[in-house]
């Protein structure tokens, strides 16, 4: 089978190997789509960063070179032994978190801070391949009403989800800043969750149009407003959002973030910077809370129900389906070539072998796997 | 009447008014004490921070020069019109902060960080005096068996027991890092609220000595100690602390606190730093929360039940009683020595009235105003 194998930086080859036969407790999985996620583009544009390279990881037993891709689904293919619950042609979301069940975190119910947290497709053989083999813990079993492009999105709008749980009980007004895929899904999930007034920033006009229809009531472009968190805080009546996300990972996003939500808000990070400064006295005589999320727990099920009961449409952020050759060409180098062009690229390891031919940019959105 | 009144850094006079006439919704209180806060050392020392000295404070309409101390109770010695629910003679305990009522926080209940929040004592007229007319809200009137020197810790107590709200749903194992009055009562009332395990971190002896006298279960010094945070992980099993209280106002002891809490715990910041520089990488991986505390709300009823029925004592804090008089030169200066001499100092306004001789330090907790 074609599979896209991360070597090393900027060398991501798309590779002729097996298909894996799947072990004890394990599902093989024909994959429908997989998206490609920022930390994809990072891996291949500088890695190694969470790919092990020197020692296997403690949870997957994996070092590179690995299959990249995290946010796939499909139909199940072959089951390992010992494996209960699913059946051959079952079509399922993976969640692609490993954990190893007994840390402290993991007994609490808390698996995302697992002390030996992983993803398959980073820690360990992930999606971009016409067959994965996986835990059968990951996967998810869809109804017949949830199609496998909305489960395709389940990965990026579970962080969106678990960002806006991170929140606490529902803010009457949010600020999302940052609208890449997470951004475009938190703001889409802050609609579904009664959020009344949603605050999108981006400095991206394409993104911030793509944001007002998924349900941002407010569009605010960070590169032409002098003041991002003054324009906010004067949209909000003079004192700030109730909880601000920051999607994007940067020290300035989250300054806005903090002078943009009022006395006693929330600042949900999600984005990963790296050391920041900030201040300290402000934030404590303003008595905010600077919340981090990291992953998601417990969020395919409510996924699930979302799309098959209430019709949520995840699919608005796709901007492309492309096939697993042009990962390089039309994935990560597109997704390299700075924000606006494309949001979430689903990658369908499949086409070449159905035949379907899979059109480049503009999105193909059509339900092929249904 | 004498009262010590602040007219500038390094200015603070003891001085002959007049006693104030309550006005309007006021009471005039007899001080009994009124314990000294850094935040008046502070405004000694360097001030003004807080007191208004161009503009009149909002809610109390006052500048500079005023009288100090806002950590204050006594008798009920005058009523203004239109005051309900107080009779001369009533003991209570000052809340002192003015607050407008009106404002989204307000409205919320969260009026601690109202817009335009004070307290008297620094934005308003305060207890370092004979007597002293404050708005009836912030009297609570004491039952018999709560004595006015726990009353005079309500104050401080109120912010530990605030910081401890704000760290959520009880925490098994905590740290708390920096043991002055507010860290001492932390711990305190950690115990109180059933924290299992509860690590003190100072660079003083005496003041490490005095939290395993209030119900710290570990005391980490950390003037000896190298890696403060890895001696409280490995307390903890390797994990780290539920939440940690930063209770010192600075970067280290913040640093401090984020490393020694375990992957999804709480920091609670309670000291007054200035800009800091965190691993805001590690923040979100960890999944920790930043939760700043400032103030209190609703925190004396919930004290005069803990010392009226649970029997809790506030004053082993106390280290010294003082007369007016000696205010800067027993008081300030003694708390500008540096940590480990003093921690609590309360002023004893009556003493010259009452002709009682109050000693300076050590310590008389006798409780006269019983």
């Amino acid at each position: 089978m074609k599979a896209a194998v991360w070597y090393g930086a900027r060398d991501v080859r798309i590779a002729e190997v097996g298909v894996p036969a799947p072990l004890r407790g394990e599902v093989l999985v024909e994959v429908a789509y997989c998206g490609i996620c920022g930390s994809d583009v990072h891996e291949y544009a500088d890695g190694p960063h969470a790919i092990p390279v020197a020692e296997p990881h403690p949870a997957s037993g994996a070092t590179a070179p690995l299959v990249l891709g995290h946010e796939f689904c499909g139909t199940v293919a072959a089951l390992g032994p010992s494996v209960t619950g699913l059946a051959i042609g079952d079509r399922v979301a993976v969640e692609p978190n490993y954990r190893c069940g007994v840390c402290p975190r993991c007994r609490a119910g808390e698996y995302n801070i697992c002390r030996h947290f992983g993803f398959a497709g980073l820690m360990g053989k992930g999606g971009m391949a016409e067959y994965a083999a996986i835990p059968a813990y990951m996967a998810h079993r869809l109804p017949e009403t949830v199609s496998l492009e909305q489960a395709a999105l389940f990965e990026p709008a579970s962080v969106a989800l678990h960002a806006l749980r991170r929140a606490g009980t529902t803010p009457e007004t949010v600020a999302v800043v940052g609208l890449g895929p997470i951004g475009l899904l938190t703001v889409l999930l802050a609609g579904e969750r009664g959020v009344r007034r949603i605050l999108a920033v981006d400095v991206s006009p394409a993104r911030l149009e793509l944001a007002a229809g998924l349900g941002a009531t407010d569009l605010i472009d960070a590169g032409r407003e002098e003041d991002t968190a003054g324009r906010i805080r004067e949209l909000t009546g003079g004192e700030g959002v109730d909880a601000a996300f920051e999607v994007v990972g940067s020290e300035i996003a989250l300054r806005t973030c903090l002078a943009a939500t009022r006395r006693g808000g929330r600042i949900v990070l999600v984005g990963l910077a790296q050391e920041v400064s900030l201040d300290a006295f402000a934030l404590v005589n303003n008595e905010q809370s600077i919340v981090a999320s990291v992953g998601y727990r417990d969020t395919y099920p409510e996924l699930i129900r979302l799309v098959a009961e209430q019709h949520l449409d995840l699919t608005p952020v796709v901007t492309s389906t492309i096939v697993l050759d042009d990962l390089v060409s039309h994935g990560f180098e597109a997704l390299l070539g700075g924000p606006g062009n494309q949001v979430k690229i689903l990658v369908d390891p499949a086409a070449h072998r159905t035949g379907a031919p899979v059109p480049h940019p503009p999105a193909d959105r059509t339900e092929r796997h249904r």
